[in-house]
């Protein structure tokens, strides 16, 4: 639209112009009214022949029309219409030596709502098992009944009827909380935000599981924090020997683990282990910040316990949320931040207010009549039985030297691909292939997982064999790429 | 229910304390069932008799009930059923000593949520003036379309729908915004949030206004921040020959202004200072961070400009939300942050990863469909009346010496009462006969404002002018008595 880049000098160029950007960026598309003459008139102090003659102007372009009676719109034009349906060009063409962490873990969690792809890197969960619908016609009945109309004020804590659910499903992972103690967040990720902004000042050091969720690196990332990373054994989580003598070198200020389903290795510490990790860190005085967000995907017969089951004087901090076995788009998590329970309350005021109300109030609904658990066993069975699948498939279709985890619940698996194989490249390739997936350089501060991927077993289509078998040809051919070097 | 402190020798004393527990603290309620004996066997690693003679230790203390064929249920009581109604005792009582401005900015917001006080203190807009009803079945249309369902994922920045409607409000401020810039947040509050994460550092100084918004001060406190104040002319807002003066002498690092009706003042500052101020700030590399949340709420002919709309290089960040027109309790806010933008992002990631997407396909189509503008039109007219009508009645009952501010927009009340009445007092008083309202200690760091406090308008009972004429009575009353001391 270079014909529209006016000289300045008249004031309706000027405005005329104004407008032609606002088109070509979309805030006016094709088909809608513009703001009438008289409007645009008192709102920015021009006269109204001036507005007129900068529509008249547009009209003359082609780029608006007159309609009798009714006012300036916006004319149909082959490339405004086409700006928005676009998929976005830069989730593409990802160069390797460009990377930032931060925009990488933001392109794969865009990636997830890009409709056309193969969806193996956000760990999104598997529509067809959740009651969607069911869920959807509860916030819709919540709305319609006007129990809480949305000029209605909530407190900081979230909505008490959500609170006592909350701390029945604690009580099941062997906890007793007091409903009146929890706070609701926006996902769980608000609770590992609010969690660790109640207990660390910037440049604390706060020791991690290795490998471990990129949306806790993000958090520690944005707000000034360093990690320690402490190995994680394959199956029974963070090593505690290792977080000991660790604890013992250095001034370490909060421990953060999901200890039920770790994310990506899957695997769940033991409730023995647990109880001796909470009594060390009480005894040392440094809290614990649990994310337990998939304790209720257990693949065996029991749903193990929370840290926070063992805990006698609020050290620790238990972070959940709905999103993994329910709602990922209501955005309602929730916390116990013992003793930071005070100041976790006025950091969520300072952070948000409070959470909208109607999401809150559907999800306890469900909880209350039923079906919950009826619904996590079916998850369960079916994230075991696509978990082992998917391992088996990456087995069968990758190169040699290739490992995968077999995880004991959640639904992602974790992959070592041979050291010629960088993940990023594979991500790159994946994507021109139309898969997305999780490198692993996002589930470490360093390029520690380089060769390693975080696969989605959750959602599982037609597609699904053949992409695997695509990733495991393009892998072979990075490998081979890198061997003729 | 002493009886229950049972000694924990036995597992099943101590099983059935647990439960006793948590019936006691409500997360079990009367006539609700208990988890079954089987699931508590294996979940709590606890023998099916061990599990079962718990439950009839209750049972024989007339806490539980069996049912046959049904299980275990909790048995009503009065005790249980009582503790959830009440009022929190906790708002009242307060004491002035033991003031912590946290905890009072906490128990004024909470107050909101308490229908039998009359509203003078949390800055609600009047239901009655808002398409609540329209917005709470767009949300269940939204919700029955399946369009969105609860599994899915969305973006940072949020919905492009919403983001065009709101590129057009900033329009009509005089803003020219790129939809795809927007950041959708969890209200304004979470915008000012992220805005001041990406400008400043723990530490630094931020110049405000004086008096200022408490949420503004809650952010700034919550970040480690410290606010420098500059002092507002009552009809023009910040004086900007003190803060150029004060930008000359300090180190400050951003600055944060509601331009448009400030809170508490309500007066709106004038385009062409808003445009100095750009120029000034623009200059010395200060950011803007504009607060609009009252500017579509102005009781004059036109709607003021946003400073925003003088910006030519990104310095300023406009913060906006619908909580004041259209919908608190939907927590939809909307951020530019100008050349902050991808920083705002990831930080956006890292507190909340995104904002719930229905609430927002709500607002978007309630926008695009229209009545808004009529609806805000009958607001103005109406917040305009009724803070004359508040303002006149608080200097027809308040003791001699009252003063109060005469807003241009918006729909609260700024009084300054004799100096011997203390605010907090008033606040407590004022409780007592069932009126909450904001001391004036909220709207600075320090007690600046001792004496003075802010009113809401917006909402009009018959009880209104009783209300006013009991706190000025308790003014009154305060009055004589720290003259007669």
């Amino acid at each position: 639209v270079s014909a529209l880049n006016l000289p300045s000098s008249h004031l309706y160029e000027k405005l005329a112009g104004e407008v032609a950007g606002q088109i070509q960026s979309g805030v006016f598309r094709p088909g809608d009214r513009l703001p009438s003459v008289r409007h645009i008139s008192r709102q920015k102090q021009l006269s109204i022949s001036t507005v007129l003659q900068a529509y008249q102007t547009l009209e003359d372009r082609g780029v608006i029309e007159a309609r009798p009676q009714s006012g300036y719109y916006v004319r149909y034009q082959r490339q405004a219409s086409a700006a928005l349906s676009e998929p976005r060009a830069s989730t593409r063409g990802l160069k390797p030596e460009a990377v930032n962490l931060g925009d990488l873990t933001r392109r794969v969690l865009d990636d997830a709502s890009q409709p056309g792809l193969v969806q193996f890197g956000a760990a999104l969960p598997a529509a067809e098992l959740l009651p969607g619908v069911r869920l959807n016609n509860l916030l819709a009945r919540q709305a319609r009944s006007g129990r809480v109309l949305p000029h209605q004020m909530g407190t900081a804590q979230g909505c008490p009827e959500l609170r006592i659910q909350a701390a029945r499903r604690a009580f099941l992972a062997g906890a007793s909380l007091d409903p009146d103690g929890l706070i609701v967040t926006n996902g769980c990720t608000e609770a590992l935000h609010l969690a660790l902004r109640a207990v660390c000042s910037p440049g604390d050091l706060v020791a991690i599981e290795s490998p471990t969720y990129f949306g806790i690196l993000q958090v520690l990332e944005s707000l000034g924090l360093h990690a320690l990373e402490i190995p994680c054994h394959p199956r029974q989580g963070m090593r505690l020997d290792i977080l000991q003598s660790c604890l013992e070198r250095f001034t370490v200020r909060a421990v953060v683990a999901v200890t039920n389903f770790s994310n990506p290795l899957g695997c769940c510490m033991p409730d023995e282990h647990k109880h001796q990790m909470v009594e060390m860190l009480s005894r040392l005085q440094i809290p614990l910040i649990e994310d337990d967000i998939y304790g209720e995907l257990a693949f065996g017969e029991r749903r193990p316990l929370v840290a926070r089951s063992f805990d006698l004087n609020g050290n620790v901090i238990l972070c959940c949320s709905f999103s993994k076995s329910l709602a990922l788009g209501f955005r309602v998590g929730w916390m116990d931040a013992g003793r930071w329970t005070e100041e976790v309350k006025r950091l969520k005021i300072a952070t948000s207010l409070f959470s909208p109300l109607l999401p809150q109030l559907a999800l306890a609904e469900f909880l209350e009549t039923g079906g919950y658990d009826h619904a996590l066993r079916r998850m369960r069975r079916t994230y075991a039985m696509r978990t082992a699948q998917m391992g088996a498939s990456v087995l069968r279709h990758f190169p040699a030297g290739t490992r995968v985890s077999s995880p004991d619940g959640g639904f992602v698996i974790w992959v070592q691909l041979p050291e010629e194989v960088d993940s990023l490249d594979l991500y790159k390739e994946g994507l021109s292939s139309g898969i997305t997936l999780a490198p692993g350089y996002l589930f470490a501060p360093g390029a520690r997982y380089r060769h390693y991927i975080r696969l989605n077993a959750a959602i599982m289509s037609i597609e699904t064999e053949w992409a695997v078998q695509r990733l495991g040809m393009l892998a072979g051919k990075l490998m081979s790429r890198q061997e003729n070097r």
